[in-house]
């Protein structure tokens, strides 16, 4: 899911989402809520319309930003006590509020507000914020049971495999829609990541959708959907391409590098992006290089055509039942492209 | 003409500006020599294959930019030397490498170096910085007569009719396949812009396109047409889109006005631009406020469509012989819309 936390996937337009193919995008209930409030997005008439999207849209809770945005927080079992990262201004938000706020904004998929703690945490830090989190996700379970939103639980835990198949267990009996693994990838190495998506995976049910959050790199959708994945969402393709990213099979090229210069191919050769379709490498590094506004702008949209490319091949190798053999092939194929001097 | 200083009309793509059915846009040797550099424009074929833009470029000289934009610069018969305003390097800018670079790049338009003067300036002063300027017209076209790239002379002479109308007159006889009149629109009052315009415009040969630098608000191009002018050249469309303005039927609106707060309508009720068929006054407020990437882009595109459709109506106005009434009309439908209520 491409990451449209302001109700706008940074740079591109709604044509170019439906180009690719994009069936669902993700927006942010903490940044909608401030700006531009969820008055102005219930007098449109809800996000879909707000922002002319007609496809499906996912609405995070806030906890992650509530984490990493609001410096003054205090949390207590009402909920978050927290200053806006805009203007400084008071709120209460609590998982019953962030519920209204999803049903005002009409999102396709709510998620429920939960704690996401600063890593490392001990153990009973851990288990004392996991315990806050699943009595808010009864909460909002008890707000809100239907059949035009769907609402997904959150596993936390930690670092603590038995916490996070406790947490699985747990919203697992309150019969969510789908469940997301969130707290992860908050800094902590890759094998960590694995352990903790690995300890409750399959506790979760195998009929609902499972949604690793903030997780998107290339290698992790291939890994992390052979554990069991059934949804992302990332700022890697967006946000890396207004840095001059580019993912391409060999893995990634920065186009500010002077070897670009004078290289008159497309960033990728063969693949079927507006960018690169039309533009070289040299005249893309260019851009970049003097700051002209299409420059971000060309990079997400073939980053953004990259990831959908290779969803599509991972969702492919699913209904085909040959994953195991697809993944290891497009290990060996990455392997193959140096991107320093393909 | 849009202007893409840097060889990319800032925030649009190629196909953006080809659905807007723009034949030509603008380039500036200035930038272009300092960055990217000759060589790699070069390198790439031309700056139409550089930019994979397959219809006209004009290239201004970069007379406009030694004056506006580097500090440390030195005029001398010889040409322009100066120091970079990227990196402070040390350049020598001549009427001859101007030509030998818009050669380089290709450009289907090229200007001659001329100086652009500070306003007001003396008469002498004015005088004796034209006397240059048609010297170094002079050896311009001394360089470069020749069917593939046309090359236009520069009027000057500051707010002193007599040696603008001298100017043109001058340059005229130097047989250029167009005329630009340059150095107004650099802060005088706008009795003064069509004075300066008037004294010279009859004076330059009929049979060629005349084309006035840098003036392009839309009561400009209805004005100036009347008198004669074929070509304009502005960033007012692009950089006043960057800032919230949008332009219509009865002037602009900003639209980060809080009264488009809630306001489901598009910017331009009828306009068939993607920003007016797609999204709402109220959701482009919104990306504007929280600074969102795709903000300018929206408006850039409404803001060239706006202009696009303008020369169209005014085209066929000249051509079907009744630019005066519809110049009268023009005017009168303007004051009609209240750009504060519409």
């Amino acid at each position: 899911m491409p990451v449209g936390t302001q109700a706008s996937v940074k740079t591109v337009r709604n044509s170019d989402l439906l180009e690719n193919n994009w069936q669902i995008i993700l927006g942010n209930t903490y940044h909608l809520y401030l700006r531009p409030g969820a008055d102005v997005i219930g007098n449109a008439g809800g996000l879909h319309r707000f922002m002319s999207w007609n496809r499906n849209i996912l609405t995070d809770s806030g906890g992650f930003q509530l984490f990493s945005l609001s410096k003054l927080r205090k949390r207590s079992e009402e909920g978050y006590h927290f200053q806006s990262h805009i203007d400084g201004s008071s709120h209460l938000l609590t998982p019953e509020l962030v519920i209204e706020l999803q049903r005002t904004f009409g999102s396709d998929v709510m998620m429920v507000l939960d704690e996401c703690l600063e890593q490392p945490s001990t153990r009973s830090r851990t288990e004392e914020s996991l315990n806050l989190t699943l009595r808010w996700a009864e909460r909002a379970r008890n707000m809100h049971r239907g059949d035009r939103q769907a609402l997904f639980g959150i596993v936390q835990g930690g670092a603590f495999p038995d916490l996070r198949r406790k947490a699985a267990e747990v919203l697992s009996g309150m019969d969510f829609d789908g469940y997301a693994i969130g707290g992860v990838s908050v800094g902590e190495p890759r094998n960590l990541m694995k352990r903790a998506v690995r300890s409750c995976i399959d506790h979760l049910p195998e009929d609902r959708p499972r949604y690793l959050m903030g997780v998107g790199k290339p290698e992790d959708l291939v890994d992390f959907v052979a554990l069991g994945v059934d949804m992302f969402d990332c700022v890697v393709p967006t946000r890396n391409a207004r840095g001059g990213a580019f993912f391409v099979p060999g893995g990634h090229i920065n186009i500010r590098n002077a070897r670009f210069r004078n290289d008159p191919l497309p960033v990728q050769p063969g693949c079927g992006c507006y960018t690169c379709r039309t533009y070289s490498r040299s005249y893309i590094r260019h851009l970049f290089k003097a700051r002209e506004w299409l420059a971000p702008v060309l990079a997400t949209l073939h980053n953004l055509h990259y990831f959908s490319v290779l969803m599509g091949r991972i969702r492919m190798a699913v209904e085909e039942r040959h994953y195991t053999s697809w993944k290891k092939e497009w290990y060996r194929e990455r392997r193959s492209f140096d991107p320093g001097i393909f």
